[in-house]
């Protein structure tokens, strides 16, 4: 079987089918060893360091990866407040933090405001470097623990149509999906949103060419009853100049009691919070919303790329 | 023997004389285990991780939870920043983010701006709670510690005679450590303050349904010679219309070597810290000072708490 | 030999050259272990806790500082926002606060915006405490780090010839360098800064009565050819009062391809970071530049610190 070849993860065109495979293997090998009473990998990174290093705080993304770190006993370094680092009035280059930060830890993962910068701090790093979100670019660890999620209820993944619903054009993360997803057969995508807020061209013609069928859909109840997932996402209030546009289109877009009772009894209801109120807390216990075990996944993705960048070898 | 059967900590009510008895004993044995020559305790959490979820930041109160997490060998996810979690532009529940950091935590440790939250957080949360202040809501670890100190000077607790000085109004341990001593008997308590922040009626009216005696007084001097623990807390500025009425009555509590020497040879001085100049420096080498040890003992308490709450038997 | 008998780290003045070597020692012996395939240190001190206590945020000191205790096994507390401790509102003194802090850690790292507040925290503490920087005052590690790294490279130092380029009045690392370079013979210095930041006279007052000969230079490019050693410093805007004056020395002062090929075969540059534009990104390859590798030595140096100071004998 092929071998994980990455020495960093920046960006989700990095991945072909059978690297995603081999990840989600091991996510799965990661979810197996938690539950279980006597764990293999508690301690397999005792002697590695992990720097967090966030440009920006992002507490829900930083506490996946460091307890994905923990649960493989390594040590953690961490800061809300890496600004300071390149700082206008120092001025440091993006390119020297990240020389400095190699001498300190075993792996770097990175959220930064400014897209690509990800990228150059690989190119500037001997350790491996985690993209955990660069501005408007991408997140590609979410796209992983989002495909993840789809893979764990619909194990072939080939087959689906999806849903993604809300704001489509500033998202990243259903932008970042939609680039994994060409890496399965027969895959239908409804774009449901606002005008204001309609999922770029750029991906449009990247799932064309890569034969993922898609079509732009305004009405959510029209879709709902046609699809295996739905991914809701939050429309964001400063998008909109007229705030009664917004409450409009917000409006528009909710899964509340009645709209899940339009959906397959099969399918599933994912958000990769923080939500507002596009999903209704009642149908939080529907077993079709599978929005907090999306965010729990995260944890057995981030195990794996830790193991899998660190260079551990899970077989015995 | 009752086991301890709480499975969060989120306001001192929850505690009877059994309950208080059983923390109590586990926290002297991690004050006997932490000065062993071989210690027995350092590494029984070592496959648990505690997360910080500090909503306004508190140096003082995390370093004491981390420390004890630390001294028993598990894991540390920490944040001071978890407003962010919440943020009216984001909108998320307190609800949603405890979801999902149960996720990536065994126990949560929450302080939060709002009287209230830890419990909300407690029934969201498939893992332990502890409330580490709660707004002008509860701080029941303070007061457990509070307690834990008057008990290591005097074993029984009954029939003490304690002062509590200061802003009784406001500051929330005083109010606790009140809830606390109605499980003791013969308790007589002093409420020594300014007018503007005399100890409110609800805590006066539980005390009195409980048998707990209580006198207002206005002259420290008079009560001093009277109590076996004088319990002194700041008088914050801000409570004041004029600045010439808090330099009178921040003037009128203080503990000076001249005020020590009016208390019993065997009472001590207690402080939630920080101090501003309620208690002269001078007095820090008296053996009846207590409040560096308080502070201390907080470590000792949270290490039980910890140890109770992840259902580890200390027993052998 | 002479036993390491230093209970804190606070200054440069600490040190005599026994002391530097016994510590130099130890960094040789963790530089050889963190290579080593069996690592006989990583666990060394896994029952000691470090308090990062950083009144002002460096994420790059605070990391080597972290990154060291971590790889000798011990947990670590941190905080970049320390002030909380001591705010105006709060007023806690240095002293209370730690005092508090000592019953938390075996060991406190404190970086702090006033000059002897790590001496005066020193004074209040039970545990270590090692200066990770205070304001305008000294900044002790990165003296050591700097003087290991001119040794690691020059193993006598004896007989160097050293130029100080830049920044000379506020930086204090080369202030902190002045002072150790005494400990050893045949030392000349070369002072090379544009006229508002010449070092001050009390440094070249020490020189001169402890055998160091010093030059004030002007030019940098008369200066290269002699040196076996260019350590360069960042020139801060803030310092001039006329922006034109700020080019022009800014402009003065900046090692390039050219510069460097006007220096000798066996010398090193160096510069304590972040680096505005004093040297070129295209030196980074020349062998000599030793920047990030001093960057690098940090971290033995402050493990062989937490080493000594928390009383762990090296020696089999």
């Amino acid at each position: 079987m092929r071998k994980f070849d990455l020495e960093h993860v920046y960006e989700s065109q990095q991945f072909d089918s059978e690297l995603l495979d081999i990840i989600f293997n091991v996510a799965d090998e990661m979810k197996k060893d938690l539950a279980a009473e006597q764990r293999r990998y508690s301690q397999v990174l005792n002697d590695k360091i992990m720097a967090s290093l966030f440009y920006e705080p992002s507490t829900r993304t930083r506490f996946s990866f460091e307890s994905a770190m923990a649960r493989l006993g390594g040590s953690i370094l961490t800061t809300e407040n890496a600004k300071e680092f390149s700082s206008a009035s120092k001025g440091e280059t993006l390119y020297d933090s990240t020389k400095v930060m190699c001498g300190y830890a075993d792996l770097i993962v990175m959220r930064h405001n400014e897209p690509g910068s990800a990228k150059m701090a690989a190119e500037a790093s001997s350790v491996p470097v985690i993209n955990a979100g660069d501005g408007s670019g991408q997140h590609p660890t979410q796209a992983l623990l989002d495909l993840y999620t789809i893979r764990d209820c619909f194990p072939a993944v080939d087959n689906l149509s999806i849903a993604m619903v809300g704001d489509l054009k500033y998202g990243r993360t259903v932008r970042s999906l939609s680039y994994l997803l060409t890496k399965y057969d027969n895959i239908t995508i409804y774009f449901v949103s606002p005008s204001v807020c309609k999922m770029d061209d750029d991906i449009k013609d990247y799932l064309t060419v890569n034969n993922v069928e898609w079509k732009d859909e305004s009405s959510l109840e029209k879709v709902l009853p046609l699809v295996d997932c739905v991914y809701m996402t939050r429309i964001q209030r400063e998008r909109f100049h007229d705030p009664e546009d917004y409450e409009q289109a917000a409006g528009k877009y909710i899964i509340d009691v009645e709209q899940a009772g339009l959906m397959k009894k099969e399918s599933i209801i994912m958000h990769p919070l923080p939500r507002v109120d596009e999903i209704s807390q009642k149908v939080d216990n529907d077993p079709r919303a599978q929005y907090f075990q999306q965010a729990r996944n995260g944890l057995f993705i981030r195990m794996a790329l830790l193991l899998l960048l660190l260079g551990n070898d899970i077989d015995d």
